[in-house]
């Protein structure tokens, strides 16, 4: 058994110099209900650039050290070092989710359950050679699944599939989406052509539209074009998707999305009301890939909400049974519905080299990078 | 019994032009649970004015007509034209609430309950000499109450109870409230006080924070200071308040507050999370004195919402005995807790005069007119 590891950690420090390595680290001991993840492939999400690169300003990176053990830094504004002075000076674990094979377990019969099989894992600090977690945070894979197909089990799928059961739990019937071709896009549309819900896709480009409707998307809105507002309020209209869920979260787009929304809701109200229509819209950000502020006209009426959404909390309002029911779904639909695709692959080394943070760093639709922690070594 | 009487009306013409005038409109018969009030008193909200100009161009407002017959005219933009497409060409009753005397009282028991007595009442087309309404919109006031102080027994002081209830509602303990100084603000400070309530009041101006502290606020925020973010995490750390209702709606404020919620539950938060603290932090725009676009900076973790809110839809959400209860504490309390106060008091013509308007469209906190339909005719 391995006695240290590999793994990546992002230290912002105190004298405002954001800095990301590879740290060599103990593999800890584990407890009964534990597993030890050799982690094989693990995914760059939007979500844990945040975590990765924090506030600093990445035009001002650059790496020193070997080739197999570089030093990423880049400078962090005074500010930007101000707002995120809870992780000062902290040495912070990377990686949301990964898979991997489990090369030891815990006495508990649900880790020896595990033990030589292939899981997929969630809870962190993923982007290391071993991942030590409870057997909970694993979803066991199908023997034919490898650990590059199983790497994204978790983020993408389960917030495509709690936009679906988020919108039963507030009453609402239809979905619209935004930065819809995205990898977790894709999986909505797939999810919502199997379960009859309709979904109105927002992109920004028209291949990303060609790519959508290749996929058997019915209903999308490409916001570069002209008639953008007139083809969204048709599309709301003819599915009365009253829900959004936005990964942009800056600009005017949710903003636009409510507008439409209310248009579409006058089209069919009675008597003129002052406050606009009765019909509540509501809009969820769950990303943030447009960083500039959110701007809202308020040109729709009072009956609206905004707010922020996040995995974490969705589960635990669903409850641990209703969690598991989607996890299963996840794992056996896992090359189907939930298949990711990638970009490039590369090492814990060479995710930290300049060219490859160019590469995932842009969140271009459709660019996505995964990393094998124990490849070439 | 009166055949007609005086009602002002506002009309968007499908040509640009608002005209507000007043109409000699025949009294209705009433139905068996109808009483017709004679209209003695009725405030101008801020929530009448949308009503009543509409999108009009006030800048381009003129007056025509005799004295006690004028005639309003405004510009309206084709853009605004359009944007309230549902009310063109329709002469709409304007005046969301008042008090007056009962007249008249159809056959059954809880309308003829009302016959002689003062009461106030709520449902639109109160700028009128007469109205008739359904019983059960009607509050019967003490023998001792005027209709000028029972003119405002529902907008504000409903608003101001339906604050504290959706509070209690949303698992929230305290509250912010925005424009705090305003007729509004004052009542919600006289209930917190004796509800128990931690309010944080927000201010534009030194003075208002004098008004507001002279009639018991314990914490006042004043946005025109310097120190405004600091004071406003001081005083939501203090009472732990998560929930603002915000009169403003346009510009940074809104997102101030979430972002000073969010510092403040950093305060007392434990490990650093990169999505924010978890506590939930809500702002409900109920009003628009501020008309430009709401801008988020999103710098507030991802628990968070924003919405509007309207009465209306709080009353229907909290049910019938809910709000019978809390019309009952407005008309017990209505010369303490809930007691308005007006700059001036104007017929339904002067109302109409350029002069009146500009006072009551400023909209400034403490300016407030009150119409007397029936004032000498």
């Amino acid at each position: 058994m391995p006695q240290t590891g590999l793994q990546m950690q992002s230290t912002l420090r105190g004298d405002g110099v954001l800095e990301v390595s590879l740290a060599d680290v103990e593999v800890p001991s584990l407890g009964p209900g534990d597993v030890l993840v050799r982690v094989e492939a693990t995914p760059i999400n939007p979500s844990d650039l945040g975590l990765l690169f924090g506030p600093a300003d990445m035009t001002t990176a650059s790496v020193s050290g070997p080739d197999d053990r570089p030093i990423l830094t880049a400078k962090v504004t005074p500010a930007a070092l101000k707002a995120a002075a809870g992780r000062i000076d902290q040495a912070l674990p990377v990686g949301n989710e990964g898979a991997g094979v489990v090369i030891e377990a815990g006495d508990s019969e649900a880790a020896q359950a595990l033990l030589g099989r292939t899981v997929a894992g969630v809870g962190g600090g993923m982007y290391a050679q071993y991942r030590c977690l409870p057997a909970a945070f694993c979803l066991l894979l199908s023997e034919d699944t490898t650990p590059a197909e199983g790497a994204s089990c978790f983020v993408n799928p389960l917030t495509a599939l709690g936009m679906v059961e988020t919108m039963k739990l507030e009453n609402h019937t239809a979905l619209v989406h935004t930065a819809a071709a995205s990898n977790l896009g894709q999986m909505l549309n797939k999810i919502c052509l199997a379960d009859g819900v309709p979904l109105v896709n927002i992109v920004r480009r028209p291949e990303q539209a060609e790519l959508l409707r290749g996929i058997g998307a019915k209903l999308v809105c490409d916001s570069s074009q002209p008639s953008f507002m007139s083809d969204l309020t048709d599309a709301l209209a003819e599915t009365g998707a009253t829900l959004a869920f936005d990964a942009t979260g800056g600009g005017r787009l949710a903003g636009q999305i409510l507008a439409c929304m209310e248009r579409a809701a006058l089209r069919t109200a009675g008597e003129f009301s002052r406050y606009g229509s009765t019909t509540h819209k509501q809009v969820y950000i769950y990303g943030g890939l447009d960083q500039s502020p959110t701007e809202l006209q308020r040109n729709f009426g009072m009956a609206w909400g905004i707010g922020g959404w996040l995995l974490t909390p969705f589960l635990q309002r669903v409850g641990a049974a209703k969690g598991q029911e989607l996890r299963q779904r996840v794992a056996d639909e896992i090359k189907t519905t939930f298949a990711s695709h990638y970009t490039r692959e590369v090492s814990l080394a060479e995710a930290l080299q300049l060219d490859a943070i160019r590469g995932y760093g842009r969140q271009s639709t459709g660019e996505k990078y995964l990393i094998q922690p124990n490849k070439g070594l």
